[in-house]
């Protein structure tokens, strides 16, 4: 009844706090109904109905900015700002985004998508108030497990130090995606306990007053020094508050009307105030309560029934990944495997219960991971890091530092690499090569169907320096399977033979190089397909005979056209000396690629076998013309 | 007298306790004295030789495995375990490196050159100690300065969690590089402080125990309850305790005797140990006690007078930034800085004097400050964060995920681009073009001289994105001034028009490229020189001109050859189309380029004006005989 008369913050105001339970109740049957068939992340946002309602209760936006830490929480905000109406293009081409997008509402102050960047922006952002004499207020809002990841930690080392005015929900659900880890995780669980001990604290201080000898003096000491004791003995605020920020909580994040009450305090504060709240993930929608992690990311699924476990027996990369790893980890008990705060959806749950001493989950902290991985692998072990791609750019500078430099036996299996599709750009991994294959030492590889990938992994056992294999989200391609090679250092692999024409492609690409030869072969010609397997090194026979052989090259691949395969390839071309070759690499565009169905996307970029197929024939048309 | 029979830590081990004071003292005269012959850093060096004594008195090296954050400290620790001989040799090629390197000795466990790495890599070592049954030591040296990065604290978040024995010097001087800052830092002091309250505290525990009534159960409650009461009143360890560290300090960092006492204590400790002690950077030295921050990293001095104020008045690169961020920042006062922890390195320091409420030193947290910086720009300002080209490794992912892809105006001052020199392989800014040249809407340029270097700031203050300027250590070139043409987006700039041959460079390598233009003017030739100006976008009308109307195309850049502007344009010209071009990109290998003086490295891997161009006349050669 109330939801339908929503259509800005405006009318959120309008309600008397005591209807806003009614409208939290409206929004997640309709988060439930929408994202059921729409699919998109469930549990954290029933998690955040009530907050989002309170700050929209409270705040006053686009003039007031909230920063939502990762992102993928603010389909309630959505649902407040008017962007109910196209819930049912949710994450779909040309649709809403699941993630704040500054360019798709005024009332989104910030992009997100990756984790433990909200406190950061949020400061820039309250700085830059201060700086233009505005007097707007900035919130982040973010989870107890992106508290784990150190940029907020770097975050909150400087906002306490110069006490800007910032508001920071830290929003604890006791877990990230799966399971929270780390002490800081463990801190915040005895903050919460620690409200008992605040009532025996009270009942301390009338025990000391009423003490004939010495109490007040006691007293005195222990709760009217200079501070320090003061803050000492209140353990619920000690670690914050040495940091410079005042701690407020914890507090039943579903109950609004305290949390108004709260926030309506908070703004009044001139100094860093973080609101500690305690929320439950999936709120409201009983499967996702008992079971968060299933409905952090869903597809479409029947909302009265709940998710049911997956019928489709065909095995996904991550599948593939999984089952390898624990075979291989039975039979070398070097191998370790690190995630970070990700164990299911990079398939290392089972490896995890198998071997729980060699399985490292360090929270949403990919840079620790990397140099913690160079420290395993210098003590003697073989530590396989499984990461999306897109948040293995947070590690950079540790792979080059702490690994490569030392040449470490580090694995990197990279998941979710090219297109993800629907969560956007902030998390397609179509970088990844760009960004490692240039970097000295490091083998950098793709498989190109599952018999290629678990090849890949046992090689990357083999070697003694530091590899990478990537691979996409979803099915694990079965193609050509029958004509598989052993895997040899840096070589490529000629799947079919023949002539004038090169097909170079890699990993998932494979598939759309497949097609693109047999349109090629029913077309009339006669090219020859090459699997080049490594990004790096580079196959200098294939570079040889390409350049020789072929007068037409054709480079394919899922990741950026800057810096990718091809061009890593064309520069060797180029130094070996090329004549009339015609050379064209087909990559996505320089640019950063919207959320959307994986075909559709690559249809709209010329990159599926169709579109690189038409172009090919033009592309040759031309030449011959010319 | 001691020093000279000491050629291992064994023999460390033979002197009584009440020698190693005179030890310390005469290291600190070695250290002088070759620094002061050699250059290197000194004052950290200074601060940390009691410490280091300590060490090797309790430990057993190589067994035990020390892991020194950043490692520019450890030169005690390297004249202590054999290599005091090699010190004239001190960071010159071929010589003894500046930092860690476990091929220069088994007494280093780990490389180091990056700040907060080394608890995330003694966790590593400790956690594949314990898998392994073994039984040694991990100690890991930081500085208060480290400990502002995420990094640092992802490892304390992990180390407390799973009780992992590790013992974790807090080398405390109260200062990074130049001065600290944060919120930490400031817990640090109070730290400090507290050790009068820890006295306080015990006359309260009398006071307690003495009363007639009630005393005895207060006590009980405040000292021996189930933990929380007892950590959160010791003000002095809180923050570490919570997060599951043992908290040991402060202790004077000077006191070996103190010091010898505490280790061999920690040793029978089964977990994590954080051992607080407070240094005096540039101890024992007093021009380096009174200015440390001169003496952090030095030339060759007079030991007796100590160091000169340069009488050299030519401009390095970084005084150009720093006069220029000064001119623009009076006349736009949108324009703000931000270093990490680095204003007297990047030319800040007058900056930070002048607009202080512009200016932001955020410590040694480079991802904070391009998040930061991203918060700035959404809110109205244009942040210039300058930084060098080996640190902003570590934001790769900000600059992506926070900066790029929203489009933001963030300016990056990218100083000690290209080979740094002295630092070595863990400094040299030569992968920056690879890892930043291919994010999109990213654009990057370098200055070829200073007044080019004064354009392209102001230029990239009118654009409305992003922009990268890499610039080199050192003086500021000032050739070809009397040419310079204005900047314009993605335009190269053709400096000497001449036929068949292209010379094509951009920034620093202009100066070789120029020389090269000069020995094949005289040889007979008369090529064309083009400065690119920008690596990114590269320029179209430069890419068909090349193709068209050159034979040779010869790239120069002072990065790594895969992944450069060498790469982004062959592919270009491939894409183009090329005929009989002949196509080379002169760049450092894909390697790590050891430390050393800047010439003799270019020297070395052929980078040279004279090196080039003797490839360069071979390569015509080659292709008239052929």
């Amino acid at each position: 009844m109330y939801l339908e008369k929503i259509n800005s913050p405006e009318d959120v105001k309008k309600l008397s706090v005591d209807k806003l339970d009614i409208l939290a109740g409206e929004i997640r049957e309709f988060l439930v109904n929408s994202v059921s068939h729409t699919g998109g992340h469930l549990a954290s946002n029933l998690g955040v109905v009530d907050l989002t309602i309170a700050m929209h209760y409270c705040f006053c936006c686009p003039r007031d900015k909230f920063v939502w830490d990762v992102g993928h929480q603010a389909y309630t905000h959505k649902i407040l700002t008017g962007r109910k109406e196209e819930f049912d293009t949710l994450r779909k081409l040309d649709g809403l985004s699941g993630f704040p997008k500054t360019n798709e509402s005024k009332y989104d102050s910030f992009n997100t998508g990756h984790s433990s960047t909200s406190i950061a922006a949020a400061i820039g952002l309250a700085k830059a108030r201060d700086l233009m004499g505005h007097t707007y207020n900035v919130v982040s809002v973010i989870g107890d497990g992106a508290m784990t990841g150190g940029m907020a930690y770097e975050a909150l080392n400087n906002v306490g130090r110069d006490h800007t005015k910032l508001i920071i929900v830290l929003n604890d659900n006791q877990m990230s995606i799966s399971e929270n880890v780390g002490a800081m995780s463990k801190y915040l669980s005895e903050l919460i306990l620690t409200q008992k001990y605040m009532n025996a604290k009270s009942g301390l201080q009338k025990k000391l007053k009423s003490m004939p000898v010495g109490g007040e003096q006691i007293y005195n000491l222990l709760y009217k020094g200079k501070g320090t004791l003061k803050n000492a003995i209140m353990p619920e605020n000690s670690m914050f508050e040495h940091l410079g920020i005042k701690y407020v909580g914890p507090i039943d994040g579903h109950d609004i009307k305290r949390l108004v009450s709260v926030f309506n305090r908070a703004k009044k504060i001139n100094v860093p105030v973080l609101i500690h709240i305690i929320t439950k993930k999936g709120k409201g929608y009983e499967p996702a309560e008992i079971m968060p992690s299933v409905y952090h990311g869903v597809g479409k699924f029947d909302a009265k029934i709940g998710v049911l476990p997956s019928t489709d027996k065909k095995e996904t990369y991550s599948d593939v990944f999984s089952r390898k790893i624990l075979e291989m980890g039975a039979v070398n008990n070097k191998i370790c495997a690190i995630t970070a705060a990700m164990p299911l959806g990079t398939g290392l749950s089972k490896f995890a219960s198998l071997y729980p001493k060699r399985f490292f989950d360090v929270g949403i902290a990919e840079e620790y991971a990397v140099t913690f991985a160079a420290g395993l692998a210098k003590g003697g072990f073989i530590p396989v890091f499984a990461v999306y791609s897109t948040f293995l750019q947070r590690s950079y500078d540790q792979i080059v530092h702490d690994v490569c430099i030392q040449n470490l036996h580090v694995i990197f299996a990279i998941d979710r690499a090219g297109i993800v599709g629907d969560d956007g750009e902030t998390h397609q991994g179509i970088y990844d090569i760009s960004y490692l294959a240039h970097i000295p030492n490091l083998t950098v590889m793709a498989p190109k169907n599952k018999a290629e990938f678990e090849g890949m992994l046992e090689y990357a056992v083999t070697l003694s320096g530091p590899v990478a294999i990537r691979y996409p989200r979803g099915e694990a391609s079965e193609i050509m399977i029958a004509v598989e090679k052993p895997i040899e250092k840096g070589k490529a692999e000629y799947i079919y033979e023949g002539e004038k024409i090169a097909l170079v492609s890699y990993g998932a690409m494979m598939d759309e190089a497949a097609d693109v030869y047999s349109c090629l072969i029913e077309e009339g010609y006669n090219p020859t397909l090459i699997n080049a397997r490594f990004a790096s090194p580079i196959d200098t026979g294939l570079i040889s005979d390409l350049a020789k052989n072929y007068k037409y090259i054709f480079t394919m691949e899922d990741n950026i056209y800057s810096g990718g395969f091809g061009a890593l390839l064309a520069q060797r071309l180029c130094e070996f000396g090329v004549k009339d070759n015609v050379i064209y690499n087909f990559a996505f565009p320089d640019m950063y690629i919207e959320h959307g169905n994986r075909n559709l996307l690559f249809d709209r970029y010329g990159m599926s076998a169709e579109k690189i197929f038409q172009k090919i024939i033009q592309i040759i048309g031309d030449n011959r013309n010319g």
